[in-house]
């Protein structure tokens, strides 16, 4: 993570540390804090994840890959960005999210940047999300899907996905930002 | 939630649900589901939360109104809106938002309007969070703040608001999110 300065201040001291779970997909820490202002929480929990990836994908045409699937915490199925987390194979946040756009929608090839790093949440969850921007993608595979995944793919206008964003169809936030991002810097056409 | 044609495709069904945990800031259920394509997935975990807000708060001279603290998962300091959860006493998302913003900073009045509803996590959380545009507001009275808030309230231009946005230093999705978006809106001068 990039650091700024100040960063370190005003910093909480972890009195005591303890894992509530350690599974694959649920790993919790319960922490007693002291405050800098001499205050104290008993009970702080952290979720503990790996680093997370996802892609603004645009094929040589300038369409934008999207994906569509349920998403059971909030019971809706929606649009998205191909997201996926880093694997401990994975060499690189941009090896992840090469990889997961090759798994989930079969495109692959073009150039890749970091285009945004933000965290899912600084309070609760010790993870960032990583967002590359990936231009001249092209279908180069069939989808490989693990068996809870159940994904589709599709193509959108620049101008679509604004309009998806705006409507607030796209709801998921680590997406929303880069896309946000995205379109503040490249405006579509009406 | 805004619900759009197709929210109830591909749904789960649920199995069997249980609670792991039920506690005031952590509560977890362990779901048992069954995937349209017939795969079961036996260990999904859901973190219920309830709905937040944040808050973009222009004052008179149209300086934004930020807050800076110290967030424990993530382990640095760094400037945020204003942000809060509604609480079973607040008459909506708008009212916890007042109220929040009151406490947090002590500034309130002007004029409000909802900006952005998002999901922190679709995938693992069931919440939203509602994002509110206050303009005009002032400072009405001094900071309330709960034992374990330790919050200092900043003043700053938009073109400073979108350096820091730029420069990854607001590193919050939830915040980047609409603030990009009203920066997509409302550039600020160079």
């Amino acid at each position: 993570m990039k650091h700024f300065p100040g960063d370190d201040d005003r910093k909480w001291q972890v009195l005591k540390s303890e894992y509530l779970f350690r599974r694959p997909w649920l790993t919790v820490r319960c922490e007693h804090t002291l405050l800098p202002n001499g205050n104290e929480c008993p009970d702080y929990y952290v979720l503990e994840y790996p680093t997370w990836i996802n892609i603004i994908a645009l094929d040589k045409k300038g369409r934008m890959v999207m994906v569509r699937q349920y998403r059971h915490a909030l019971g809706v199925t929606r649009y998205e960005l191909c997201a996926g987390v880093v694997d401990p194979t994975d060499k690189s946040p941009m090896e992840a999210a090469q990889r997961e756009l090759m798994e989930e929608t079969g495109y692959g090839g073009g150039h890749w940047e970091e285009f945004a790093v933000l965290a899912p949440n600084p309070g609760s969850a010790n993870n960032l999300s990583h967002t590359f921007l990936a231009t001249d993608v092209e279908p180069l595979s069939t989808q490989h899907l693990e068996s809870t995944e159940d994904i589709t793919v599709h193509l959108f206008t620049p101008a679509e996905v604004m309009q998806m964003l705006s409507e607030g169809q796209l709801i998921q936030a680590l997406h929303a930002a880069p896309l946000w991002k995205y379109f503040y810097l490249h405006r579509p056409a009406d």
